[in-house]
């Protein structure tokens, strides 16, 4: 297997980040390219998240994922090895998020003509990553059983910016004070359309629901 | 109990933050008055850990904290109700981390005069927190076993600023990969002299070395 791409990405020179993340998303609507930007804590999970949504889904859509990180390649090594798709690393340079034109950097390393779904793994952040639009399609996060169920409150923009709350780790729910009632009651304080989905990504439990949703999204970005 | 005090921190207006959190350290110096900055990722135990710590150390320190986040003041509350000690909440009004200037606009709101020791529990975030030097005497983490070991990889950053480096929820480790040996290893790549500290700060398991630790530097702090 040939060796994974490491991006080393520049900081943006664009003062008006959400005016070019608009139009990377337009760019990406006329080449039928859905975006998801995914993000979370370090040590959620979305790299196992991502490896069983892959596999779910990589027979109906042609998949690629970009890996942000300020620094390492294990992440995309992983997603390649464990799912034969096409993963590139990005390397931040010890920024802490992700803008669109950061994205876009990152989007011209792949062949987008044979790509429907590019899914960005942010860095692992609650805070900065909410705070740039990235030109995704849509955001989601993962919030992990350990973190505790208070996190909306203590994040709140990551929370209200995030269209999908994947809740991961369930298994470990037992050893946990994690009230998932309350989690979604937090979630819905934040973001009242917001969609929780409770999975294990370690046995693969509840991942079918995230894929269903991300297939749907992905249709219904083409076709509209 | 009167209600927890609440400052909303505004963004430093010191561009060499690195010359203001020197001239923070001598002040606090001068004063005899020790500040820990404490950090890690969101969820991983930072308010359990301190009122363990707290607890231990009462008796012979005379203590306060300072907890920094972007919203909520639940964990001041939480801390000040565990442990009845002079705890404040610093909103950083969206901001990712605190810089020195902060860091002193948070301590001008306490009585330094009846202190000896100031834990700052800054932003849970394992990234920009670690760019900003706070005016602090140490840098501590916790790292919780559900992150994973391979973190020092990924936030190099964080563990090179770091004095000690504190392994938190041990107690599920059998539901988790995580390798105490490969993450001292991974620990030690990124800052040789760091001191990794295996707790579990629900049962209070370990907390005291963490507590020794703190409790001698705060003596050889004073007695320099």
């Amino acid at each position: 297997m040939e060796e994974v791409k490491v991006i080393e990405i520049k900081k943006s020179v664009f003062a008006e980040n959400e005016k070019d993340a608009d139009d990377l998303r337009t760019e990406l609507k006329k080449r039928g390219v859905y975006l998801l930007n995914l993000m979370s804590s370090p040590g959620s999970g979305k790299t196992t998240t991502l490896i069983r949504t892959i596999n779910l889904l990589k027979d109906k859509l042609r998949i690629a994922v970009m890996e942000a990180d300020i620094d390492s390649n294990v992440d995309a090594v992983k997603i390649r090895e464990a799912t034969g798709i096409p993963s590139i690393q990005l390397h931040t340079g010890g920024m802490c998020h992700l803008d669109a034109e950061m994205t876009r950097q990152g989007l011209s390393n792949l062949d987008l003509e044979d790509v429907d779904l590019v899914i960005l793994e942010n860095v692992g952040n609650l805070v900065c990553p909410a705070e740039f639009d990235t030109g995704s399609c849509r955001n989601a996060m993962i919030l992990s059983v350990p973190e505790g169920d208070d996190k909306p409150l203590k994040y709140p923009l990551m929370f209200s910016v995030c269209d999908v709350v994947v809740v991961n780790k369930t298994d470990v729910m037992p050893y946990f004070d994690f009230d998932l009632d309350k989690c979604r009651e937090y979630v819905r304080m934040r973001n009242p359309k917001a969609r929780v989905i409770p999975i294990c990504a370690k046995t693969g439990e509840g991942v079918e629901v995230f894929a269903d949703w991300l297939f749907r999204e992905v249709r219904n970005w083409k076709n509209q």
